[in-house]
C-alpha cells in the first residue's frame, strides 16, 4: 500500500509513520526498536545523554532491530547567564525545593551544564545511524555533508515556512511540520518562538506548496484519522509522539503515563519554565505557580539544568504535580498498548477509512 | 455524494459546505445567496447589524435565493467601563486619531454602545430564518425554544470540548469546532480564551468522540485537500471564513482583499485590541503599535466601539495598516474567485482527491 510513498521509500521502511524522539527518557531502545521492527521509524530522543550513553544505547537498539531507526538531536544556541541570573531562579525555584526536600546547593553560572553537540553529533557520524533528525536549528553544512558521506538521511524540523525553506536549502532530505498542537519543545530558530504558532491545517499545506522535499506532519497524530487528514493536507508521512507515550515500552514515569491515560479533556499549555525553550505539557501545579516568573527563566538549556533536580524529586516522590508532563493536544486519545500493537492499530484504522470512504457519508 | 452526510440532510442543502459568518460587513447578501445558490450554506455575519439593517438585509437575500441560508449573532456579555478607563483607551488611540486626521470627541462611558441582542434574534424569529448560529456564548432556552417553534436549525460555537457539551446540552442542532486556526473572533466562552487555543488536529475529534451531535470543522479550510482532511478526522461538513474574503461577493475593503491575495506566509496574531475579544487578524502597524495596552483594553464591545473610527478612517485612506485585517492561519491558499466558482472549485478538489486517492501514494 505504501510502496510509492516517498517517505517509506526514502527511509526504506514500511509504512509512513515515525515514532518522535522525546527527549528525557521516553524514548527507551526496547520503544525504538519496537516501532522500527513493526514496519515504522523508531527515533531515539538523544538530546539530553551523554555522547557515551548515547553510543551504547545505539548499539542497543541495533541488537534489538536491524531495521532503520533514527537519532535526534538539539541544535543548540549560546546561551547566557550571569551569576545574579541564576541566583534569582534559584530563590524563585526555593518554594519547590523546599516542598520537595531538596537541598539547595549554591550554583554560579560558570556549572550550569550546556548540551554537547559536537561531540553528541560525532557519535551519530562514527555510529553511522541510518536516519538523523534534529530541531532548534540547522547543523553546519561541514556536519550534515559528513552525515551525507554516511548515507544518513537528514530529518530537519519547521514551525512555518521561512525554517522548511532554510531547511531545505541546507540539504535535508524531508522536513517535519511541527504544528502548533504539537506537544513537548517548539522546534522554532527563524522567528521569535511566538511568532510560529501555526495549527497543522495551516502549516501542511504551506510546507508542501512550497518545498520539493517530504513533509512529515507533527502535532495531535494520534490515529488513523488524523494520519489520514495529515496525508489528505499533503503530508507524505506523520510523526507520533504523544501517541507513543504510553506505550508500554516507553520510558515516562508510571505517573505521567496514568495522567495521559486519564486525559478526557485537552489542558496542556505552551512554557518556557521547564528549559528556557517553549514546549507544550499539561498543566500542573510548577507550571501554574512558576507562570509569574516567565520574564527570568534562563536560556535553554541552563533553566533545564536548574529545575531538573524538582523534576528528579517529583518522580521520586510519585507527583506529577512538579514533572515535566510533556504531551500535545491530542492526549484524550492515548492508549495503553505496546509500540507494535499501537502501529498494527493505526495501520488498520488507516486501510479502514481509506477502503471504506467512511468518511464520505 | 453527500446525501447521506448529517450536515447535508439537516441543512438541506447539496454540500457540507458552510461560508462562515463574519460579522463587519464581508458577508453581503450577494455572497450569502451566491454561496447557498452554489448548493453550500450562506450566512449572514449580523452581529454588528441593527435590527431594522438586519430585516432589510434578510429580505434582499431571500430575493436572490430561494435556498437555506444561515443569520449569525453574538450571544453577548455584560461589559463594564467606567469613565476612567473609557478616557485611557481614547488617550491610547489619540496617536492613531491624529495621524488618521479624526476628530477626537469626549467620549463618557455611557455614550459607548452595547450589541442589541434581544432585537436582533427577535429579528431572527420574525423572519423564520432556515438557520440560526451563534457565537460567544448560548442564548436563554427560551430564545432558543423560540426558534424550534419556527424550525430553524440552531448552530453553536465551540472552542474546547466544555462548550461543546455545554452546546449539545442547550440542544442545539450542530456544532462548529473553532480551531486555533481560525481568522476573527475566538468564540470562547467557557474558560479563559487563552486556555481554549486548541489546534483542529486535536479539537475535532474531541468533540466528535464526545458529541452525538455533528461538528463542523472550521479554522484553515481553504481547498480540497483541507476538507478531505476535516472529513478524515470526523467532521460532518466544514465551515470557511477566510477563502470567501477574497470571493468577488465579500465586503471587505479592495486593499484588505488584496493583503489576503498577496499573503505567501502566515503571518497573524491573536489580539484584542480591535474590540475587547481575542480574534485571528493579519499583523499590521496598529496591532503591533497597541500590542503594549492589552490590560487597557475594555470589555467587547465597548472596545470595538472605540476603535472603530480608527478602521473607518484607515477604509478611506486605503490604508491597511490601521484596518482589522481579521484573517485565519491558511490565508495563503486565498483566491480571486466568484463564491460559484469557489465552491466549485472545492467540490471539485475534494472529489478529485476521494476518487484517485491521490494521498495514499
Amino acid at each position: 500500500m505504501w510502496s510509492k510513498n516517498p517517505l517509506t521509500k526514502m527511509l526504506d521502511i514500511q509504512l509512513p509513520i515515525i515514532q518522535a524522539p522525546m527527549a528525557g527518557g521516553a524514548t527507551t531502545p526496547e520503544l525504538v526498536a519496537a516501532v522500527s521492527n513493526a514496519g515504522g521509524l523508531g527515533s531515539l530522543g538523544a538530546a539530553y545523554m551523554t555522547p557515551q550513553n548515547m553510543a551504547i544505547t545505539i548499539q542497543k537498539i541495533r541488537q534489538l532491530t536491524d531495521k532503520p531507526f533514527a537519532v535526534n538531536l538539539f541544535v543548540p544556541g549560546k546561551p547566557h547567564a550571569n551569576d545574579q541570573q541564576v541566583a534569582a531562579m534559584c530563590a524563585i525555584l526555593a518554594q519547590e525545593f523546599s516542598e520537595l526536600d531538596i537541598p539547595a546547593t549554591p550554583m554560579p553560572a560558570s556549572s550550569l551544564q550546556v548540551i554537547p553537540f559536537a561531540e553528541q553529533l560525532a557519535v551519530v557520524i562514527e555510529e553511522k545511524v541510518p536516519v538523523f533528525s534534529f530541531t532548534f536549528g540547522i547543523p553546519d553544512a561541514a556536519d550534515l555533508a559528513k552525515l551525507r558521506e554516511n548515507n544518513t538521511i537528514i530529518i530537519g524540523t519547521a514551525t512555518n515556512l521561512a525554517e522548511g525553506k532554510q531547511l531545505e536549502q541546507a540539504g535535508v532530505d524531508m522536513v517535519v511540520a511541527q504544528g502548533y498542537e504539537a506537544g513537548g519543545h517548539r522546534g522554532t530558530f527563524a522567528r521569535p518562538v511566538e511568532d510560529a504558532y501555526i495549527g497543522s491545517f495551516a502549516l501542511i499545506p504551506q510546507l508542501v506548496d512550497h518545498l520539493s522535499i517530504p513533509v512529515v506532519a507533527a502535532g495531535a497524530i494520534m490515529d488513523g484519522r488524523s494520519i489520514v487528514a495529515a496525508l489528505a493536507l499533503g503530508a507524505a508521512g506523520v510523526q507520533l509522539g504523544t501517541a507513543f507515550l504510553t506505550c508500554s515500552e516507553s520510558g515516562i514515569h508510571p505517573t505521567y503515563k496514568q495522567r495521559l491515560l486519564d486525559t478526557q479533556e485537552e489542558h496542556t499549555t505552551l512554557t518556557r519554565l521547564f528549559t528556557g525553550r517553549a514546549a507544550r505539557a499539561m498543566k500542573n501545579t510548577f507550571i501554574q505557580r512558576m507562570a509569574a516568573y516567565e520574564h527570568a527563566v534562563l536560556d535553554f538549556p541552563l533553566q533545564n539544568f536548574l529545575t531538573r533536580p524538582v523534576r528528579m524529586a517529583a518522580e521520586q516522590q510519585n507527583n506529577t504535580e512538579f514533572m515535566s508532563l510533556y504531551s500535545g493536544q491530542g492526549a484524550h486519545l492515548c492508549q495503553a498498548l505496546s509500540a507494535t500493537q499501537l502501529i498494527e492499530k493505526l495501520q488498520t484504522e488507516v486501510e479502514a477509512i481509506l477502503k471504506n470512504h467512511r468518511f464520505i457519508a
